[in-house]
């Protein structure tokens, strides 16, 4: 027998990105975003989430373009601190000691200390609510090759992305694989 | 210094999510999604992308509503199970022992052993490219409460849900909290 929790966004895991755009100055802004996922393989496309009262909500608007930077558990304090304050009258990367990098695809910048980037050209613009869904179109992905494997894929235990946990607000880390995808379901089937 | 992977969808953690619907002749169906995420705090809501090609994503046409189901690490070759094969001809319930309840809030079935369950009413429809993008209103939220701290919060430790690892096609779990959410990041404002 199931509880009724009511209507809420709880969902697990919910990822931690952080959201590079240049605001209309031209000062290179960063945001922490959770309300997000990929959402399309041709073009390859991200969906990012973020409120109309947010700097970089305009950002995006005016650009037509962000980056998603993908913190580290080493970056739990910065990925934190991105999500606490405004860029509005403060530049985060400086006050967090982080880097801006511009984006050589894209008119965004992105945190180079950060080991995984995407690249975004905005492709969609969708108003739900509270929230604004922003379609990115995956234009490049640039990757610290210090958390590859040696066949080129992402490690997830070098790379150690954290996950939002909605209703206790917090942070975790990934654990242990526990099957290969498309193949350990096959028992089923049989 | 990055190096540049190319466009591609990669992102981490993606989430491991059972999306139940009826089919036309009324029969449950189930299918693995994982291009998924919040996209709204208010209302609440979730968005899916699911291929055109898929028996579901006519299912969420003509039915306005699906459900989100979501798998723990138990169930993991279930999971996998619901992404390996189509519901056209195969009652994929049956076929893993699973149990189909309809969801009282929306026109739409859940997977009673997953410990956690969105009841979600169509919101939004967005074509993107292979992938179409719905956005699901939250309704309701049903949880075991065996995954409940005494605070009526979910416990990862015991909803253990899955991470699908997108490049390598392996599903993990989720390791340790490593912080507070908007605290942690207070130290750097000091």
């Amino acid at each position: 027998m199931k509880k009724s929790l009511g209507p809420r966004t709880l969902l697990h895991p919910t990822p931690v990105l952080a959201i590079g755009t240049y605001a209309q100055d031209g000062q290179p802004n960063v945001m922490t975003a959770s309300w997000a996922g990929l959402c399309c393989s041709m073009p390859p496309c991200v969906a990012v989430s973020l409120r109309k009262a947010t700097y970089s909500y305009g950002n995006i608007v005016r650009r037509k373009a962000f980056t998603v930077s993908l913190p580290s558990e080493q970056h739990v304090k910065h990925a934190d601190f991105f999500g606490l304050i405004t860029g509005r009258g403060t530049d985060k990367f400086a006050a967090s000691g982080l880097t801006a990098v511009p984006s050589d695809k894209v008119d965004a910048p992105y945190v180079d200390e950060f080991p995984l980037v995407l690249e975004c050209e905005l492709l969609h613009t969708l108003e739900i609510g509270l929230h604004t869904l922003f379609v990115g179109e995956i234009l490049n992905v640039l990757v610290d090759e210090k958390v590859l494997t040696p066949e080129g894929m992402t490690d997830l235990k070098k790379l150690q992305p954290l996950v939002f946990q909605p209703d206790l607000q917090a942070y975790y880390g990934i654990g242990e694989c526990v099957g290969q995808a498309f193949s350990i379901g096959e028992k089923l089937q049989e």
